[in-house]
């Protein structure tokens, strides 16, 4: 063990007390079991899902820092109606991470290990936000031949996630679908999934701009939730594409009862099914699967009663799917990689450039179009 | 048809001007088919359900009475917010009811239709509000000697919706549930098929007066919505029984998602499971059946991501379970009719009477406790 490889690992710490501290630690990397390899990480996401465990339910506005430029120690205070959340975190130093890309240099003594030595690979399992990761074969993902580490940084989750939407869709028996905060990474990955295999998408944005980063890509159906004819746009984009399912990153507010108000709207305007006061039963689904907006989630019911709001996950639906199918995915991100998968940066930081706190206060706003990639391998 | 009987309707009509007007017709009765009935209704009750169709979006502060002692006329405004949702029925005038019972006084040819001459029958189908009912065979259920109008006017909603509840737990694989408004009719029932099963059920009321009516009905888990310790005490019943699923009456508020919130805190707690942040992959469900609180659901989300609020409504169930399953929840109803499923009334009210503003004022409250029948053939 005296030769270990050591390298800096970032940790996120919430403290009974109600301290948020973000810091950087100097830790020993595993030996690798046979079925195990050792990754140079040269890129990993900051994706909205690690920012919930990055910052917890702290209030970044009361962000200190302390320690050293190479140690950097962030600090913040957790309000007392957010700590109930953090239960079961409490105390527990976590590294933080869930995806990321980067070069095997050490591998076990499995022939699968050993035909990574030297290859770039994507990886899912969390704690990537430090220097070497080492982790199971099962867990990597061989990228092709000139694909970099930050072509293959975002490889898993926006993917996947972008992927299960249009199979859930199709596995719950719907025909087109419905998508908020549609302009981020993740959006634009659907709308070209969606362009490319036809299925209908309605793409809900909240600015002009946002609207218009889309049309360029292709999009068919964009509607603004900022303009005053919302709900008619809505109604008229649900009526033309039949959506019935929607997938809801923004999480809060009133969007996701207007969505269901609308596709009951749409669904009477198409006649096909006599008046019922208990509204029509054509089942409507909005599958919430972020949290854009941390206010309560506001229904005004007027849809009937053959809705559900839900939150979807991916790593219960890979599970529900099963490996096999699981397999088929992946495999489609590999072979489109650089095309309907291509994910697109504002910024590369070091690990300890991650805890800047004017970088915190530009990627923790979650901004659509506002993505950093942390290289902690950065020179 | 010159001998057809003539008999009173009521008929709730919404006019594309916003005015909501309920009336009483004098129509005639049809020949029954040969597998058809016709039933002097003797009793039918203003259900939560019935009330949507009968008053509609109506703001019943703006009821207005008109026409005679025997033919009122009843007038209220819908507000323009109500009229999207009444789209689907504008300017049709429509018959009110759910379900009812009576003494068949007619039959058509059939065998089946002929032994029920002189019976006392529950209905289900609609336009129960009149005095002559002519309905299908397959409609109607034959009560056992001894059983009047008023022990089966009940039989179908709130039996089957309770039976419905207890079924939709174990087909999804949950142990024990969650019942909201739970001293109502309907709670009560519900109370009396989980003692009698042995299913864990967390009662939750709105008053003392009400958690002190279960309690007298031997229910073991009460907790009242108003106590200053309403969320610690929910989690502990949640604790105790393992609940993950809730049938809700109340359908505004705040209350569902503080029933998600409680079952989650209840499973942490259990300490079976690993901390995410994602939450925990236990499915948490509530099923709202009722609107007794027209303001819009607030969902404050502190319980992760595998959660689901939705509707849930008695017909779609049925369909879903088919005739074989529900036939034996049927005969389960009328098996316990006097016992289990026992309704309790607080007023008898002729058709006319059930028009008067003063008792429109009482039954359109939805309370608890305040349940009207109506007799259309009362002296």
């Amino acid at each position: 063990m005296s030769d270990a490889i050591r390298g800096l690992q970032l940790r996120s710490l919430i403290k009974t007390s109600g301290e948020l501290e973000i810091s950087l630690l100097e830790v020993p990397t595993p030996e690798p079991g046979p079925d195990e390899v050792v990754v140079r990480v040269e890129a990993t996401p900051i994706n909205p899902s690690d920012l919930g465990l990055l910052t917890g339910a702290a209030d970044l506005s009361t962000v200190q820092v302390s320690g050293t430029r190479d140690h950097p120690v962030i600090t913040a205070k957790v309000p007392e109606a957010g700590m109930r959340a953090m239960a079961g975190r409490l105390d527990e130093s976590m590294p933080v991470g869930n995806e990321g890309a980067g070069v095997v240099i050490k591998t076990g003594s499995s022939e699968a290990a050993q035909a990574l030595l030297g290859r770039t690979v994507a990886m899912i399992g969390g704690a990537m936000y430090q220097q070497y990761r080492c982790l199971k074969v099962s867990e990597c993902l061989a990228l092709p031949a000139g694909a970099t580490a930050t072509d293959g940084a975002s490889c898993f989750v926006n993917p996947l996630t972008a992927l299960g939407m249009t199979e859930t869709m199709r596995r719950e028996g719907h025909t087109a679908l419905v998508h908020t905060a549609a302009a981020s990474n993740l959006g634009q990955m659907l709308n070209r999934i969606c362009l490319k295999d036809g299925i209908a998408l309605v793409n809900i944005v909240r600015s002009a701009e946002q609207a218009e980063i889309l049309r360029k890509l292709g999009a068919k159906h964009i509607v603004d939730s900022t303009s005053t004819n919302f709900m008619d746009e809505l109604t008229a984009a649900l009526v033309e594409t039949g959506a019935t399912i929607a997938f809801d990153a923004i999480g809060g507010g009133r969007l996701a009862g207007q969505i269901l108000t609308g596709m009951e709207a749409a669904i009477n305007k198409s006649g096909k099914y006599p008046y019922s006061r208990y509204g029509s039963n054509v089942h409507k689904q909005v599958y919430i699967y972020g949290g854009l907006d941390t206010r309560p989630v506001e229904i005004v019911k007027s849809f009937g009663l053959a809705w559900s709001i839900g939150g979807w996950l991916l790593f219960p639906f890979l599970m529900k799917i099963g490996p096999a199918d699981g397999q088929r995915l992946r495999q489609r991100v590999v072979d489109e990689l650089k095309t309907t998968f291509a994910s697109h940066y504002t910024k590369v930081v070091s690990l300890a450039e991650a805890l800047d706190p004017a970088n915190i206060a530009v990627y923790a706003k979650r901004a659509t179009g506002e993505k950093f990639l942390i290289n902690p391998n950065k020179g």
